[in-house]
């Protein structure tokens, strides 16, 4: 088997990027990095679905502004997200007419969307792609868990679903930050069947991803500013860490996760930290792309990790899959 | 704006390809071509979202055992289902440990699957790459529409969810049929509310990205032995032909439907024909794919549709966006 890792030889570049959020990650540590904040969890429309479709449609809208892109530009738009049937997706980009992907990989969507969009343009078959994702709070709850009128009780293993998006677009005569390398995961379940502890779920995925990145490349954790994942969370960040631990690759001084960065956890009631396909998504797009454009790191992995679970098999009694695609970003083409 | 086809300059070829079935699509006029039949709806499983699941994981099994591959000889697998999160497809493959890329693309999603396997095998990104996709008349009723117990009565319009599903293998080296183009289709929208007539919501866009292909390539409809379309049954094939004559062009010669093909409408109670992923799929893998390969056909366009709603937004009084994709086969490589 080839390994799953690829390393780009002429590496694509990001072009533009853009985050969206909502009012709790405007008042999170990060509040400044977004391109724009909705205090409306509607967003103008008159649902939580439909309003997850708006912002879909601002990050896209916002990605091109920023990068002074039209539409035209973009040959293939790529994305998903958590809802039923991605319809955040679908139903946020169908005026926009572009060529369109739809992907699933839950909280690992961006990851896969850049890697996708990575692949497409440094194999000749687009100039530009972009990719695009989000998670609501208000749609993710009543689908995964309890309509929110419920007032379930957390416990403090659970993550706050960010409402948040990113979009970004991939060029192969892009400038930097440039994607150096992409490992396709591979779908890891270690039994995990508590659908309220996804850091416990996705961990294995994330270090399984990024373990064969290292074997793959025969570069160490010390090479680059930061490791980021995706939503692991206090409970799945400790166990990523201990995971590498084990087998003597030490994480712990560069590994950062989007989901302990997006909030506060001492002044946000947020338990574990922060989850879903925005929260690892607008992080990159709105902090990581421009600090590595701008030289504040210079290298850096990106693994977000999705749960492959539905409510459905849950209840079935099903355990929770998980998988981690990674991306090397890089402020140096070679 | 890049053009939205594709064309390979050295296609990739498929080289191995299987059909699984239930026992509907086993008593239709194709049933021979089917690689395997279940006759329990369950596949061994004790739900019908497990039994899906166990379906994919034939589909899959069936198409490497036929080609003479070991998993190890698949760099990729590229998967999605109709079932939320796709779980048809996640649960169904974890075993594998493959390197895999989750897709959502409803109905189309084996030519979404297929051609992104294209694209990564031309590319370079990978030698051998899978895609697999699966629906279960039994899962996706009780998801989309009533309990099967309900016994809800079926609109003429309404389309049977084969219970089905193909998986294919592309290789950079594999020798016919070949992948000589592909078309990302656009999202076409035109207002059909109505979740029972799923053939006129996804006519328009299998127009769209047919139109597209003809005036990208300069080909006429002429030049292909079939024009295969996924799932538009009755109603969404008489439209494909309506509005392909308003502007002149004449898919009535050579248009066949998976959808009308799949299921004998006379003997068999399906109303407007077949649908779901798995139609589309298993007659690509079982029929048309060994059809190429042993010179029953010459060219064909496989253009499967997908409908993008969830049964969420539809009952928020969304209309239904529509996707189709494009792969030109052919049994030459230039």
């Amino acid at each position: 088997m080839r390994k799953a890792t690829r390393i780009f030889h002429d590496p694509p570049g990001i072009v533009t990027s853009a985050a969206v959020g909502g009012r709790m990650e405007n008042e999170g540590p990060y509040g400044e990095y977004f391109d724009k904040i909705n205090d409306d969890p509607y967003f103008t429309a008159d649902t939580f679905e439909k309003g997850e479709s708006q912002l879909q449609k601002q990050a896209v809208r916002m990605a091109l502004e920023k990068g002074g892109l039209k539409e035209e530009d973009i040959d293939v738009l790529i994305g998903g997200d958590l809802l039923d049937q991605c319809v955040g997706t679908t139903y946020g980009v169908r005026d926009y007419g572009l060529p369109f992907l739809g992907i699933y990989s839950a909280c690992s969507t961006m990851s896969e969307g850049l890697l996708l969009a990575a692949m497409l343009t440094a194999g000749g078959f687009a100039d530009t792609a972009m990719a695009v994702t989000s998670s609501h709070f208000c749609t993710a709850e009543r689908q995964y868990r309890m309509p929110l009128n419920y007032g379930g009780q957390r416990p403090p293993t659970a993550q706050w679903t960010a409402t948040a998006g990113g979009a970004l677009a991939v060029s192969a005569q892009g400038g930097a930050p440039y994607v150096r390398a992409v490992t396709i995961g591979r779908i890891v379940d270690m039994g995990v069947t508590d659908a309220n502890n996804m850091g416990a779920a996705m961990a294995p995925a994330a270090y399984s991803t990024l373990r064969e990145f290292f074997e793959d490349t025969g570069l160490s954790p010390e090479a680059f500013d930061h490791i980021v994942t995706g939503d692991l969370g206090k409970v799945g960040s400790r166990l990523l860490c201990e995971l590498a631990d084990d087998e003597g690759l030490d994480l712990r001084k560069n590994h950062l996760d989007c989901g302990l960065l997006i909030y506060d956890s001492d002044r946000q009631d947020v338990h574990a930290g922060g989850s879903g396909c925005g929260c690892a998504a607008s992080m990159l797009c709105g902090y990581f792309v421009p600090g590595l454009r701008e030289g504040a790191f210079h290298d850096i992995l990106f693994a977000a990790t999705g749960a492959l679970l539905s409510p459905t098999v849950s209840l079935q009694g099903e355990s929770i899959p998980a998988v981690s695609h990674l991306v090397w970003l890089s402020s140096e083409k070679e």
